[in-house]
């Protein structure tokens, strides 16, 4: 490999001293810097690589190959605007044969040197194209008008706000977007007036703050979305750690982006006695209706649903009758990828928030029975309820934090 | 002039047999189709040129002439980014020689063949240059990262707002864009749903629309730009017919972007008793404070100033200095330019709608004074008034409905 190429900031470190790796995830084989597999935050030069994704990537893998199933076009193709080790692309190249082309970018020169080299090393090259831009002049000039691709994925450091216009303009009628947020300290409410500015709605720091980032996410691409004369769907949602991610099938329709406000809506919190409830407009909108006192307004967000039904069972019976678990088995779960999608499947996507077994227990002040026996609790007593993706001590369910605490006391 | 090159769609039609007419405009000379002379809705094809916009290319010229001398740096360089005839920039060329650089660009192939034959006839080649793409593509790959203009221009046909990213990315720290719309009938109030999917906010089909629709227009420039790290302060807004058009300077600022929420609120109007009011944020927001009425609310939108007064006051100077006037002068007005940005110098921009005296009017169910009058009087009574460039028969002020009806019943 040829290291006279990395960029200046670069060579002039001791970079060039380190050592590479052969590492696999999957059936993919991929070179990387040693350091990726051995330090806690893996380094983002010469390019980066994370090995704790790989959940994230075999969920991604789960959601494409479904929806390229039910797509069921002679010819898709798949771009992976921010690149990095290539990881992702070449897992696509290689687990959905369906998916007939592959093209990376990535404003990192030594990143697409990388790439290139990971796509001969798994024998997929053929069907790759490379790129060395800026996203939205990549986007702009190779993927747009005539030319749009299937599925986009954006995966960067921080936020995607300032690239999801490019995005949007690059995805065809009926394709997929795949947008990661990491900069979930604004996401969740530490730095509400920033979280207004790059998504247009404020936050709200609460136990369910993952869900009202997530929601902030969608309604900020469907936000963008409208003003391109397009509509989003989200067809599948989750989060982990620092990372926040959507997928969003986009439609081309004036009609649609016309609706988008009645996807949109408030979540009202109480801090002093837990109520939370949404609404979709805040005419009106004064103190908590409970407890009287003044409550906090997180939104606009998406109050809609936020899973796919049809495209999750689906992933559900393939995952269930292939047999393996492509994710690591755990001593508590022997298919960590199933269960995960199987909570998806069933959760209460239609309640933009969820209630946690601890904080429930504060205002109690008692321990609390575990979230399984809580959700069976109200179900006996006529509510819905459901467990989350969001939060494994996280409930939703149709019951005023009043009713729930008259169970539980 | 090569007419082989015409689009398909318009060599086919009878546009071929079409004469040209050179006109000139100040001292612009410009070879157009003979039609955007004669016909009362200048032809789309082969060229675009709408002689009765020129008060407002005219007004153009003397904000960027202002701008630039204000910014006074060695090198500027202007970018039309919807040519049709070139005749903005053409204009840029001839009246601002401090503008050193002036970049055409359209989509349509034989507007930049007529942009080109249009700078040959000014002697102003050898300072253009001439692109014939998409919008986006053209400002994303010739346009931004090290090569930002100083002022980037967009007049669509109808609504600017899909592009608003790419012209907001490609315009340079401390540059100006200039946004012209057209969907009048949006961001009036026709049409609230495609407002909200296209401007993020509500319209008001009010006596004073065309304010709101030119504060919806601001805000959402600001909103796509809070998303891109950028602020904006607008320095010009005015309407006239069908468009309307703002002047809004550009800066690279995380500081200034997050503080977006301060500039933006909504207008609270109440069609019952005709009061009117405005407010940052909706908690509370319930009926009329004066007749207990239902309210209708329109934002979040641009509440803040929206004229620079400094800018201003030079333009007024330098109009008044130089003696001759650029705009045609009419038997009541002898210098309209001169008059214009004399009304916009004085406005009560702070205050983001008006009232007009027709409308009270009908409320006292009588004649009302003219709008000097009641402008006097209403200082006399120790109120804030002015007159608003957005309509002639307008007057801002700070008194409440109900104090203005007790002044003039």
């Amino acid at each position: 490999m040829n290291f006279s190429n990395y960029p200046e900031s670069v060579s002039n470190s001791n970079y060039c001293d380190r050592t590479w790796s052969v590492t696999s995830e999957n059936d993919t084989k991929i070179i990387i810097p040693s350091g990726a597999l051995k330090e806690k935050e893996p380094p983002k030069f010469p390019v980066f690589f994370n090995p704790a994704a790989k959940f994230n990537r075999d969920v991604s893998i789960q959601i494409y190959k479904t929806f390229i199933d039910f797509k069921n076009d002679k010819e898709s193709f798949f771009v992976d605007t921010m690149a990095g080790s290539g990881i992702r692309g070449l897992r696509v190249a290689n687990e959905i044969p369906k998916i007939t082309k592959i093209i990376f970018n990535d404003f990192n020169h030594f990143s697409i040197q990388v790439c290139k080299t990971n796509a001969v090393l798994n024998g997929v090259y053929a069907k790759c194209e490379f790129y060395n831009k800026e996203i939205c002049n990549f986007l702009s000039s190779k993927i747009s008008y005539e030319n749009r691709a299937t599925i986009v994925d954006i995966d960067p450091f921080g936020t995607p706000a300032p690239y999801l216009d490019c995005v949007l303009r690059s995805v065809e009628n009926g394709g997929l977007i795949s947008v990661t947020a990491t900069d979930t300290a604004v996401l969740s409410g530490v730095y509400p007036k920033v979280c207004y500015r790059k998504y247009y709605g404020y936050p709200l720091r609460t136990s369910y703050s993952e869900e009202m980032g997530i929601r902030l996410l969608i309604s900020s691409i469907a936000l963008v979305a409208s003003r391109l004369d397009l509509s989003i769907i989200p067809i599948f949602s989750h989060g982990y750690r620092n990372y926040l991610r959507v997928y969003c099938k986009v439609s081309k329709s004036n009609y649609l982006a016309n609706k988008i406000h009645e996807k949109l809506g408030y979540v009202v919190h109480c801090f002093n006695c837990r109520h939370r409830y949404f609404i979709k407009n805040l005419y009106g909108v004064s103190d908590c209706n409970k407890c009287h006192k003044r409550v906090t307004i997180g939104g606009p967000l998406w109050t809609s649903q936020i899973f796919d039904k049809d495209l999750i069972i689906k992933i559900v019976h393939s995952i269930a009758e292939d047999g393996n678990c492509p994710t690591e088995p755990k001593e508590s779960n022997p298919n960590p990828l199933l269960d995960f999608f199987s909570v998806a499947l069933n959760e209460l996507d239609a309640i933009p928030y969820y209630y946690v077994n601890d904080e429930v227990g504060k205002v109690l002040k008692k321990n609390v029975m575990n979230v399984k026996k809580i959700i069976e609790l109200l179900k006996t007593n006529g509510y819905q309820s459901s467990k989350t993706i969001f939060a494994p001590n996280g409930f939703k369910t149709n019951a005023s934090i009043t009713e729930i605490k008259k169970l539980l006391i």
